[in-house]
């Protein structure tokens, strides 16, 4: 690799060349999830702030591609990933008692996901090593975008899904030529499936639990936010957290571009987790291993029983001096109606569960006055028009009379 | 208005000072639309390929704000709207007997749909105007961009749909926060409450069949071809047609640029409708006046069986030398297939008519073979999910067992 430096271990730092082969720790197996080193002494001196003043680079998250694990010599898929809008809602902040509140809405991403950022390097990375299929297991995001990011990439892609999955999901993998297989089964045993698969039949494996390569996809959406805010990074980035990976990934970010001196200090990261579904919560407030639970909740994107990159989140929560906390549905919905009225972003009940947790530690005083708070809203609604119907409410019917709408309006 | 120069009655040809305060002509009434005219002279001077290189240009379609009229003094309104991604796909083309296609993916605008780029700048012409209510009646997407566009700009709308809507753009209507009328009648008598509501509470009206100004937002759609193709225009660009609104305002986008010398030809312009509603189709093939129809097709968005601007996509494709056509119903769920599965872009029935247009006219021989094609692919298929499934066929339903799979993938 002409990029990548070599892996560490996550779980017992042990340290591997750039050109180790297989995904995960050799000592430690599956829960030795392997952390990509780039060389960042030299690309200190290469990159500045000056350097993204150039018009040649790609509006993309391919934009950051000198501390992403592609080869320069392979092609990149085609779907335009990242480059999602930044929103300030000052007014919002001043209700909630603080300075400034940043939503990212990373709905807007190709196939409607923060995925997309994931998505994209794995299927760049399963072309560079000459693959012509990819798999994951996926509640849906992850799958979507797959499918989506591996048709357009020239890729097959075989996805397993369990069967509680939202129909605009499942329909996204069929409309882009997946093979989906619906599991008669749990997360777990999709998620089974589809390692199993990868290994029978040399299938590239897209599973965010094992694959390193993902995560410095998603770590681009806080290399977005530096740039976006102009090298001010907020004081806090609060995330809605399933698996765990997407929120180690954009404290990844933050941490290289602290360590390249693009930005002079890094934000606070908070994890939201549904109340119906919060091992990584509780393996954080208790200090201990993490305990699989039976998930609960209508945010399906992160009802991750068993997260694999609990221990990433827990120790990104902690190096950054954030916390965990845990939300209902109850203020899922609230907020998807909040989020929808006040700004015009349409997030699916995961997408802003970030946006219940804000809410709850501002009515507990969390945030100073001048605090400046950001949000990734992971999700777009219309994956599951049902929650968004259910937070919207009804609609009125009335008959084609301007006297019975009048009655209505005034 | 510091940028609008006048307006030009589309029916009669009657012109009117910018000041004129009417939505239309006062002399023919709601069939005289009228056209938006600059100074096309003065701006000649100040807008060259130079202008664009600009980086404080906002990345939006506001950086067209010298030919949109939105006077200078007013606040826009916060989605960023436009800066859509264009993919082209010469493999597709070749297959087809031609050079180069293009697509244009406005699914991706803030609200998922390129109705995005007329909604935002009603909002903006709504708060120019003091107005602190706007309504539209719509079969979704004006809706719904409306709903969106309106809340983020701290109006409040209110929405008249027809009964038959699709589920997920009433229900982005609710989340936005918009008053939802859901009328027990045809979509006729929606368009006459609205209309009638706006006149008798002075609510501004964002009826695209009335309003002057939501072609000039809906224009830059071209604007923005023009400058990704660094301003070699395409031989040919086909949109789905409804209203007819869309396609004009995509054809004047490209006059003005000619004009302005920004680009040295333009393309034809070919308009596809559904065979099961094809009014403006029949009118240019018969060059006669508009006969109403009774929409029977599945692409809701444009199943408009008394569009209010065929006149002027009539014209539009007169002038630029390109023709109408119809397709099945069939022909369209086959786009949405092959379009996903080629490209990665999840379009809405509507969203692909204009491919399944692309595909008969390549069958018959239309296209040179050396001639680029652009398509505008108008909204998101998680608009409309039962069509997305039923466009893309079943999945297989497997128990937790390897060996059932490996029997699926071999």
């Amino acid at each position: 690799m002409d990029i990548v430096r070599g892996f560490r271990c996550i779980k017992c730092n042990k340290y591997f060349a750039a050109n180790y082969a297989d995904l995960v720790c050799d000592t430690c197996g599956i829960e030795g999830i392997l952390d990509v080193l780039y060389d960042y002494g030299e690309l200190k001196g290469k990159i500045s702030h000056e350097y993204f003043t150039d018009a040649s680079l790609p509006a993309s998250h391919w934009r950051y591609r000198f501390l992403m694990p592609v080869e320069y010599s392979t092609s990149l898929p085609p779907l335009e990933v990242g480059n999602s809008p930044l929103y300030r809602w000052n007014n919002l902040a001043v209700r909630y008692g603080f300075r400034s509140l940043l939503f990212k809405d990373d709905g807007l991403n190709p196939t409607s996901s923060l995925k997309d950022r994931a998505s994209s390097v794995g299927v760049a990375m399963a072309r560079q090593a000459g693959k012509k299929r990819i798999t994951c297991a996926s509640t849906g995001n992850a799958a979507s975008s797959l499918a989506g990011n591996a048709t357009a990439g020239g890729l097959e892609s075989l996805i397993f899904v369990p069967g509680n999955a939202p129909e605009g999901k499942i329909a996204q993998c069929l409309i882009f030529g997946a093979r989906v297989f619906v599991v008669e089964g749990t997360y777990e045993q999709a998620f089974e499936l589809s390692m199993e698969c990868a290994q029978r039949y040399g299938i590239y494996n897209r599973n965010s639990g094992i694959n390193p390569f993902l995560v410095e996809g998603k770590k681009t959406v806080s290399f977005e936010l530096c740039e976006q805010l102009q090298w001010k990074v907020p004081d806090y980035v609060i995330m809605s957290v399933g698996d765990g990976c997407s929120l180690a990934a954009a404290w990844k970010g933050m941490k290289e571009f602290h360590q390249l001196g693009l930005i002079e200090k890094v934000p606070a990261f908070i994890g939201v987790q549904a109340e119906g579904c919060s091992p990584v919560y509780k393996a954080w407030k208790e200090s201990a291993e993490l305990q699989q639970e039976e998930p609960q909740t209508l945010a399906d994107s992160i009802a991750v029983g068993t997260p694999r990159n609990w221990r990433k989140a827990v120790k990104a929560v902690k190096e950054s001096s954030g916390i965990f906390l845990t939300v209902s549905d109850e203020e899922i919905l609230q907020a998807m109606q909040e989020v929808g009225r006040e700004t015009g972003i349409c997030g699916e009940p995961a997408g802003v569960t970030c946006y219940a947790g804000m809410k709850k530690l501002a009515e507990n005083n969390y945030f100073d006055n001048d605090a400046e708070v950001a949000l990734i809203i992971s999700g777009n609604g219309l994956k599951d028009v049902s929650s968004v119907i259910k937070a919207a409410g009804g609609y009125q019917k009335v008959p084609p009379d301007i006297e019975e709408v009048a009655r209505n309006i005034l």
